[in-house]
């Protein structure tokens, strides 16, 4: 399998550093050899047409700061002649998420889709923006596009809905999308107020420098637009969902609630027609009442009753590994 | 698809409710349009080679008690007869656990595999003591064998293992697999002592009148087996468990384990080695510390980290919901 990286950021190092740990084992397990034919950082791209050796491209990325500097063989031409004109199977989109018009993720998935490749990505942006058209798009063209690590990080959320539950209907799902938020909430139920719960978290690397995303509910918005159009094929984007932040939660609520054994947390319910994101109380015996940066999710089913999938929702190494698993599926749909 | 269903209690009535209720669903989705062309009971067998009418099997059995009172097309030759010499791709065996001897589901999985048809069982005895030669038989017979149900009732845990961690190593897992003794220690968590809690666990319908298999870690010990085998390919039987119950739990332990923070539960642990089945104390911030009659499986990876999956481990339309999974699945097989 031939793959073009674009983005080569934390999510994007560590996948490689997975296919260098893992070669034997994907090419045992599932018969994958993976090359990297390009790859692109914000500077620009580097492609090689027998493969970039993956320890030199770390390295360079580690020592220069961008795969640019990789060496001689370093094409630079621009990114849409590389997505277009070289011969891969697969283009993993990893550039950052944007939801306010989901470049430059989006041009890249789409100039992919249009080149006959499949794609995968993390960049929840352009699904979030336009799910629907992406998947026409995709299904115009015939190729496979896969994106398990948009919601969840490396906790199989998509996959568990779509691959566990045939045969039975989903009537409604509810849950905790986003780490950081759940992580100050849960220090504003140990006695923290807002401000201090949100340096708390800045101080530990789980809010950014720039955390509206997360405190105002736009991260957790994304991800529920996503599971919204995958699980139960609603048409929705991001327009659809009410939406309210925590940065109003006050203490006095949160202990009051305490009180009555119940905890404020930032959840995302879907029941096929409603999509809300919201801070609300539950119970502190719900299985979806987990602390720190835990995601958790519960589906409601028809026959099946209530499941819940609780995992981390994040991190480098973690999200790594559902580009892995995405690409075994796309592996799998080449060969049958 | 035409199916023999061995064994027609609560489980089995369930699932003829399912597919009476989704017939258009199972067609339209998945083009399956199943039907049961023998069925089985304690007394006895009854086949129809145009299908059996469903709503009258159903009315039998709950009027008259027995399949065998169908009525005139009854079929009253030997079951095994019909295993083997009947036109069908699959056998549902859903006889009672037996984790002695596994019969007589044993002996019909046995007979059905070597007829060329494909299993599904619910049914944790023939598994839980001969995992791996079933497994042979059913790969050297080139049949399909299905048994999401065994573990996690409707819940689906092995299917998540196989199917959502794919190209990640599963390195341990652990977790609540019996919801009998879950809900005594729950109540025990409450206060009460043993006898209290059993008293009201069979009150509530949760316990049978013989309940050993539950309060003495047998049925967590055959659904552990059965997870250790599928998911991380041990060759394991009952007899490689170490096992304790919960009837020696004494309430001064459950107190002082709840003042610390933790509630006892009985756990099931496989770390690829040891094969473990004890009460022990959790954290209640665990999210594997769930109450009342949910089991709760923690998978620990090696990349994508902690996934606990949470449902009820039991019930008729739960687990019959397994049986349609498993049957989409066989479906698809046979079609690729």
């Amino acid at each position: 399998l031939r793959l073009i990286l674009l983005g080569f950021g934390v999510v994007g190092q560590s996948f490689v550093k997975l296919l260098l740990s893992h070669s034997t084992d994907l090419y045992n397990d599932y018969g994958i050899k993976p090359k990297v034919v390009a790859c692109a950082d914000h500077k620009g791209i580097v492609s090689c047409n027998p493969g970039l050796d993956l320890d030199r491209l770390l390295n360079v990325k580690k020592k220069k700061r961008s795969v640019i500097q990789y060496g001689s063989n370093t094409d630079t031409s621009g990114i849409f002649d590389v997505i277009e004109n070289t011969d891969a199977e697969v283009v993993i989109e990893l550039t950052p998420t944007n939801i306010t018009n989901g470049e430059p993720g989006k041009t890249h998935i789409i100039a992919a889709m249009k080149s006959g490749k499949n794609v995968i990505t993390v960049n929840k942006g352009p699904l979030a923006l336009e799910f629907p058209s992406l998947m026409e798009l995709a299904e115009y063209n015939r190729i496979a596009f896969k994106f398990s690590g948009t919601v969840g990080g490396g906790t199989p959320i998509l996959e568990f809905a779509k691959r566990c539950l045939r045969g039975d209907r989903i009537i409604s799902f509810e849950g905790i999308l986003n780490g950081t938020t759940n992580y100050i909430l849960s220090k504003m139920y140990e006695g923290l107020n807002f401000t201090q719960a949100l340096r708390d978290a800045s101080e530990k690397g789980y809010a950014e420098k720039d955390s509206t995303l997360d405190i105002d509910g736009y991260d957790a918005v994304a991800k529920l637009v996503i599971a919204s159009n995958l699980v139960m094929n609603m048409k929705s984007t991001m327009s659809d969902v009410v939406r309210t932040g925590i940065r109003d939660v006050q203490p006095t609520r949160v202990m009051n609630e305490r009180k009555k054994g119940n905890a404020i947390k930032l959840i995302a319910s879907c029941d096929g027609k409603n999509l809300v994101v919201k801070p609300k109380p539950v119970s502190i015996k719900d299985p979806i009442c987990v602390d720190g940066i835990l995601n958790a999710v519960t589906f409601t089913c028809q026959h099946s009753g209530q499941q819940t999938i609780i995992g981390k929702g994040a991190g480098g190494m973690e999200t790594a590994s559902s580009i892995l698993r995405d690409l075994i599926d796309i592996r799998n749909m080449i060969r049958s």
